[in-house]
């Protein structure tokens, strides 16, 4: 009997800004039971991990027991591969330096290592999705922020400390930028986050005059949801959204790809999925800004992985290699 | 005996946009004989490197011929380190995809490796100077143009087509930057290669009206070692054009730490001897525009090669682990 047949499954938490995800996996990348919290709901990490462990107990018993399980991997905003901590990351409830790994041991007994929410997805994605074979990547995540996981030569960029790969906070308006959750000013992901998009829907319903279908909508609730939903119905406003939010987006791939030049760089989370509206202004502009040697080269992909299920199974194969504690 | 007392030398090529510099290296690292020709002297391709070959084989002659050469290390701008060419060089007089590798092969029998310049230096800096024994650490050349070479989990970054590593040429300045030799806008190289500065410090005398011993000198023959010199005599218009100058280096600084997060950056070339006055600024700037969880972390260090040797040496090194032909 090998250690896997013994302890047959993973567990995967996705801790995004607004939901935590957790699921079990199998050894064949299946989810076979999961759920989720709000993260924003406890102020003390100890009570959102209480939280956490008591929806997933009754899963992993379900499944047999902890004995059942080989460990449990963890993607996170600013996410430290090497201690196992979540450090200072600006959009959860938690400051400072949190050792959430440690805090999983401790109430379950099961080995846990933790990554970036990005790194895991690109892992994810790496195994299971469009990025299968490839050993030159970059995973970009448009959620409540911009986070990326960057894979060179089949390895997860991690860096001297453990916190590689934050390209939604490279600088793409310098001097008049907007002020970014991190403190610093024209971040990416004040642009071409789903929030972001949502924020430069009001500016250009304050700054414009045309008619538009989001001028129905309270401009402090609309969503990048409400854009979609109205470019699809031809608003020209929100397709318009669209090619700002995208344009932005291309310039910074076109730095990466300076970077790294990677074979593909693989777009991720809800705004990616909103078809030719987002992904011909950012392909355009990627093309237009990048330097001539690299024209035509790096691939412009869409995650073949459903949304909720690629952050799990990216944090879970994390855990597949894990000792006994 | 070994291949190395076989065969105790290699051969390393620095190829610049103004200078080629090549040497013969010993196996621990010395150079014992070098030379250098003007790079931009022959249109045709053919006609330089027969120069080049004029030149090295005497030198070659002198440590006892072709067959005490292992091989030939090239570091060359847009070199690309799969194929062994040089392609779309913009500082260059060659157009087009060069086989330089080959011809080298062809004109001397002796096996020939080829990369970008400053991957080259990376690797000279790794193996004697400044970076030995880490893992992650990007290298930046300021010379007529701003190169790097990038560093992760221990090897060089030349990502799927060989070609990563091209940082002189992200964007630092949207929509009305410096018109750039790759023929874009707003180039880090535009402003903080030696040339850049050189522009910087024509837009600084045209702009302003203050007293400066830059003014003395023809505005088209002003260099980066003009404007040290004056800096060094308290002008302080040219110290503050190597704080304008730091100031740009440091925000781009900044976004690469967000990409690998290195345990250092290595500046190389004359600018980077220019002492505090332009290390304070770039140093400043850095940590002024990083993201807080890597503030402090990265060292930001001076080559300790010297500029001539630095290059040979790293393109030498790729040399050792060449195949006969």
């Amino acid at each position: 009997m090998n250690s896997k047949m013994e302890k047959p499954y993973v567990v995967g938490i996705d801790i995004g800004g607004t939901n935590t995800v957790f699921g079990i996996v199998d050894a064949r990348g299946n989810i076979v039971s999961s759920g989720s919290i709000k993260t924003q709901t406890h102020e003390a990490v100890e009570d959102y991990v209480d939280e956490v462990c008591k929806n997933l107990l009754p899963l992993i018993i379900e499944q047999g027991g902890v004995e059942k399980i080989k460990g449990i991997g963890i993607g996170a905003p600013n996410g430290n591969y090497y201690s196992g901590t979540i450090e200072f990351a600006p959009n959860l409830p938690w400051k400072g330096i949190i050792h959430l790994a440690n805090m999983f041991e401790d109430r379950l007994g099961i080995p846990t290592a933790l990554t970036n929410d990005a790194n895991a997805a690109a892992v994810g994605e790496m195994t299971y999705g469009a990025a299968r074979g490839m050993k030159d990547f970059i995973m970009i995540t448009l959620g409540t922020g911009v986070g990326s996981g960057i894979v060179i030569n089949g390895q997860v960029v991690y860096g001297h400390d453990g916190f590689a790969g934050e390209l939604g906070h490279v600088i793409m308006r310098r001097g008049n930028g907007r002020l970014c959750g991190c403190g610093r000013h024209g971040c990416l992901e004040t642009y071409c986050s789903a929030t972001g998009l949502a924020r430069t829907a009001r500016e250009f319903l304050t700054a414009r005059t045309e008619e538009s279908l989001l001028r129905k909508i309270n401009p402090d609730n609309i969503t990048s949801k409400d854009v979609y939903d109205a470019a699809v119905q031809g608003d020209l406003l929100a397709q318009e959204i669209f090619q700002f939010t995208g344009n932005i987006l291309g310039e910074a791939l076109a730095d990466f790809i300076a970077f790294s030049s990677p074979e593909a760089i693989v777009l991720f989370g809800g705004l990616a999925k909103s078809g030719d509206y987002i992904m011909k202004p950012i392909h355009k502009s990627m093309e237009d800004n990048v330097l001539a040697i690299f024209r035509g080269k790096t691939k412009l992909l869409v995650s073949e992985l459903k949304d909720a299920d690629a952050a799990v199974l990216g944090a879970s194969a994390l855990a597949w290699e894990l000792k006994e504690l």
